[in-house]
């Protein structure tokens, strides 16, 4: 039996609901996951990966199921005395979470790449897919915001978690991009893919990283009638975060139509929510193929169901 | 009413346990310790000062009563990934105990000196006395041991924790200390004390550090009328730790007047345990004066009237 390769490009959440549902679909070993690390940061001294660990964690269902978010399990000791010193608290890390952050940290300062740190996690945990980071190099996402009287340059999670996104945003740029190359595998796992599937990820903030790192973006244009992209917009609003308001803020329509925009270059189709079904014509005369299917993964089963349809909308049997 | 400066030449668990005793004997706010930063380390991203926060959590009334070493509450849920992850595992550190360690290490990256970390730390437990590394520059005790071969010089929490100090010791040196200044207050403390103890630590990988960097031996020497040093060294064992297997593997002999022959330049008494009061006569054979009197701390009563002896000892009224 020939093994394909479903090559998922990946935020965070979104993603991660994405890929829970996939792996009931394919075997996991089909599957390559690139990541988006826009968002990393270094705080006390720890290197942070918010979106290759929420894909983890998700995948490893170690998500605290009444949250959502964060760990199962999880403990805040750490952070209570860090607060107790009245140090940085509001990214908020649990005692859990911390434990891969010290491995993580560790492993680099001892000269291994994130890919391979990544490789170690996702192997701890016995994923069975393949997680990559788009690249190996620092790539930050960088949020210029309005604040009452100028505008001010502040790192992605300051944006996200500090500020909770309600301040409105001029401007973004991936710092370090330049300088940055795909990780091993990256562009292999683009241009060999049976699919190319783009989550339901912020296309600004998750998926724009991906592809503004050298060769990604090509490589996605190259293999365009293998890609499907979902739609994060859903009946004019992200289902979660602040993917609509970016979009508006920085000139795009948030809607179906705003996101066929950014992708008609790249995926032969689009993936929209039913509720979303009256807007088929007008995304497709973005020059896309549209799809209108339920695409709001309230539950596994209709993770999984996106899952086929993403599949066989691009001729890959599930 | 004049306020008197106790200054307090430390070093770990021992010097803990008898500045619990000190500060109920005289005000905190008399007391400078100056502490040992030798045995920092960086892990996991982490800076690490062992003796400057065993001192802080002491007096806190934060050590766990039970082990004896820890925090109170503590939690190992970190620690525990790590581990799942196959992580440097060999330095344990509690949650709670992280907490402490991601605040140090964010000020100092936002440069912070150490003192000033500590200083803030000390103030977040409202401990009421001066808490100053001896320096703010990167020292590092390395430990030359003799593996079954060969050999091996290793940072001094590998041999201590990691090892066991169950190695034979050749040499010791202090990395970096060449380069090192006396922290902001550490020499005037000194200089300007009415007491200065040498708290019962380790001779050579607690005090030794001390000492070593510039400045402070000769401050100790020039009031050497005022220095009063307790043993760690009791019937020819140390009470806590690897001293006397440590002075014995680099030529000294493991008794109080082995500790003598140490000291005998910079403090004009020492007290040692009263089941060495025999021994008070080879003290002085040395050229210090022998106080023999129970130093086993095995309550903060015990530690108080120690207290009071050291005091009396360079007569200042307690």
């Amino acid at each position: 039996m020939v093994r394909r390769v479903i090559c998922v490009l990946a935020g965070g959440v979104g993603a991660a609901r994405l890929l829970a549902g996939l792996v009931r679909v394919v075997p996991p070993a089909e599957i390559t996951v690139v990541g988006n690390v826009g968002d990393d940061l270094v705080l006390h001294g720890l290197h942070i990966s918010p979106d290759l660990d929420t894909i983890t964690y998700t995948l490893a269902d170690q998500v605290d199921p009444d949250r959502g978010w964060g760990l199962r399990d999880e403990t805040w000791q750490a952070m209570d005395m860090v607060g107790r010193y009245g140090g940085v608290a509001w990214f908020n890390l649990g005692d859990r979470d911390l434990g891969t952050h010290l491995y993580r940290t560790h492993r680099l300062s001892e000269g291994a790449t994130l890919s391979e740190v990544t490789a170690e996690v996702v192997a701890a945990w016995e994923l069975g897919f393949r997680l990559l980071p788009v690249t190996d190099d620092p790539i930050r996402t960088r949020v210029t915001v309005v604040d009452p009287d100028a505008e001010r340059e502040v790192g992605f999670q300051e944006w996200f978690v500090q500020r909770r996104h309600d301040v409105a945003v001029r401007a973004l740029r991936f710092a370090g991009v330049e300088e940055a190359s795909p990780a091993p595998g990256v562009l292999e796992a683009i241009l060999e893919a049976d699919a190319v599937v783009v989550a339901p990820s912020n296309p600004l903030v998750s998926i724009g990283p991906l592809l503004a790192v050298a060769g990604v973006e090509d490589a996605v244009r190259s293999v365009r009638d293998k890609v499907v992209a979902v739609s994060p917009i859903v009946a004019g609003a992200a289902l979660k975060g602040p993917a609509d308001q970016l979009m508006t803020d920085l000139g795009h329509e948030a809607t179906v139509v705003g996101v066929a925009r950014l992708y008609a270059d790249l995926a032969g189709t689009l993936v929209i929510d039913e509720a979303d079904a009256a807007l088929v014509g007008a995304v497709e005369a973005e020059g896309m193929r549209a799809l209108a299917t339920p695409t709001v993964m309230s539950t596994p089963d209709v993770a999984a169901e996106l899952g086929r349809t993403l599949l066989g909308a691009v001729d890959v049997a599930p």
